[in-house]
């Protein structure tokens, strides 16, 4: 991975809002920048390097991931330290403007930083430069995105093996589990969501002890994290007897995400791809049932930015990777959603996730 | 659950602070409060009532799971939504001093609810109250408290009967991780640490592709989340032919396990349990090896109030459910680390975590 040519677009990006430091406290964005895996770290970035800031539980970590940055390990409480250590960095110095995270900063955690670089440091919240920065993903980034989207898109058959009436959910998201394990995966990159029957209306139905019925859909949803990058794919099947309505609803949603599919290239809004898909479950009257966005961004996060959702003006960039992921759920009754990742690429998309995804019926 | 009791009790320290409401945004404390157990929400909480926020995507669990408040459905933003709302029922009335969870409240964040209440609503940070009232655990808390222990303790025995030298670490982990689906966990209560051999000497090492060495401690560190609670204990065990000094570090670490659990009872200042741990380490010269803290409060949340910390001053209570855990690591050698959950009594306390923790070679 290419942290030091990250870190140096990072500075140049700070020059740019006329910043003079960045402290990034969002963890992802620390993996980002320096390849730290851990869960309690800090990364101050001037002009003239990076200090990465830990405590004495990820010491031996810290010292083997770390690229790029000097690694302070610290023995008190982390933002007063972090405040403390800066301020006597700049003793003498002329007044320092420093960026902070804010969506990943808590009130108190920011105040409690703010009092100990009192006078010597401003703080300005910069949310999202990190982000914007991940957002276009480099060929490193892709081919991993790749590894993990195999290995999570090869669990649903082991899902498939098991998968059957009066089996409690839990057992299907077990054999997703632990043939994640088996695979290599570090981690699920989410709660694995398996929600058979009227479960299936819930668009987080988290495996739980209900037991699949004999007849009606079960959502599957799922990922797995590789090598610090996230998959993220969702299949809907059909247990017991087919019924026409359920072919029905199936084609509508399975025709509302390749349409959605169809628009997504650069230059192409977010909120067109969202609409896209709306305005084709609509032609059958679902539309109403559609209730979240149609997709998120996927990478070192399993939702990241940027928001495949109504009304976004921002427009897609080749090496974007996003879900499109259209789903319709009838309280009580049913839910059927289908997910893919898709890749933006210079001229349209490729569509990452491998598989079948015509109505099955087992 | 006694939701409305705590509802009731949360209102009276409310009114202790000169608070008009509280919004909280921490989901453990939302889950704890009123029963939702999804990944977005809010609740509000007024003398006249709650009111529970959430979006489309949790409309059907929030109408099943909340109880005490009223639900309402977000389409739009959600903090700007939420303090669009408030400052409608402000309308006409003097200006209302709301408290935030700030430590759970992003600066971002705050900023959005500030612009949409403000004129009509005073926001001062409050962080901790739904924390205070949470460390003490009810009977009804502390049945699933044991019941997730009994679930989390069972895994152990899956792990042992799989690990072997050459096994990856990761294979133990789904050993364990599958039993747990097999149980009925919802989840793991945290990314469970195998750590083998010189990976042992990380303290937060997660099961990794590493093999098991032919000979070396294997840290097992892990829980489980059922009905909502979390367990966690640590068992290390050796691998091939023991030697004097594994027997020896392993003896002082279950010594100082030992002796910090014996001091811990109600009125004991956490500090002390802490210190206690390190005393003893350091009859044998191991204590600069212990680099973390002896332990931590576990509920809702695996990592919660209060914590067993150096130069804590905060006092034991009657119903407070804590890890001891101490450990010592030799950077690039080996590890030893035994935890279990430990419930303060009237008269002192219960050691909650069951099974044998004395020197063990497979």
């Amino acid at each position: 991975m290419d942290f030091l040519g990250r870190q140096r677009r990072l500075q140049a990006a700070l020059r740019e809002r006329r910043l003079d430091a960045l402290l990034v406290t969002h963890l992802p964005n620390i993996h980002y920048l320096c390849g730290f895996t851990g869960s309690a770290g800090a990364l101050w970035v001037t002009f003239s390097g990076c200090v990465f800031f830990t405590d004495g539980r990820y010491a031996e970590q810290a010292q083997a991931e770390v690229q790029g940055a000097r690694v302070v390990i610290l023995r008190r409480a982390f933002l007063p330290s972090i405040g403390e250590w800066v301020a006597r960095k700049q003793r003498g110095k002329t007044l320092t403007t420093a960026g902070v995270e804010g969506e990943h900063l808590s009130m108190a955690a920011s105040r409690r930083l703010s009092r100990a670089v009192s006078g010597k440091c401003r703080l300005r919240d910069c949310s999202g430069i990190v982000e914007q920065a991940r957002l276009i993903k480099d060929a490193d980034e892709i081919q991993l995105i790749r590894q993990a989207i195999e290995v999570g898109a090869s669990l649903f058959d082991d899902a498939l093996a098991v998968l059957r009436p009066g089996l409690p959910e839990l057992e299907v998201a077990s054999a997703i589990e632990s043939a994640a394990r088996r695979a290599g995966a570090e981690a699920m990159s989410f709660e694995t969501i398996v929600a058979a029957g009227a479960r299936s209306a819930l668009p987080h139905g988290r495996a739980s002890q209900a037991l699949i019925p004999s007849s009606g859909f079960v959502v599957c949803d799922f990922g797995v994290i590789l090598h610090g990058y996230c998959s993220d794919r969702t299949r809907t099947v059909w247990v017991g007897s087919e019924t026409g309505e359920a072919r029905r609803v199936y084609a509508a949603v399975l025709e509302a995400q390749l349409a959605a599919i169809a628009v997504v290239g650069p230059g192409v809004a977010l909120g067109k791809v969202d609409q896209t898909a709306r305005n084709t479950l609509k032609k059958q009257g679902l539309d109403k049932y559609f209730t979240h966005s149609t997709g998120h961004g996927v990478g070192l996060e399993v939702h990241e930015a940027p928001r495949v959702a109504k009304g976004q003006e921002e427009l897609l960039q080749p090496g974007t990777v996003i879900t499109i992921e259209p789903g319709v759920y009838l309280s009580g009754q049913w839910g059927v959603r289908i997910e893919d990742m898709v890749l933006v690429t210079e001229k349209g998309c490729e569509v990452l996730s491998p598989g079948n995804k015509e109505f099955r019926a087992i």
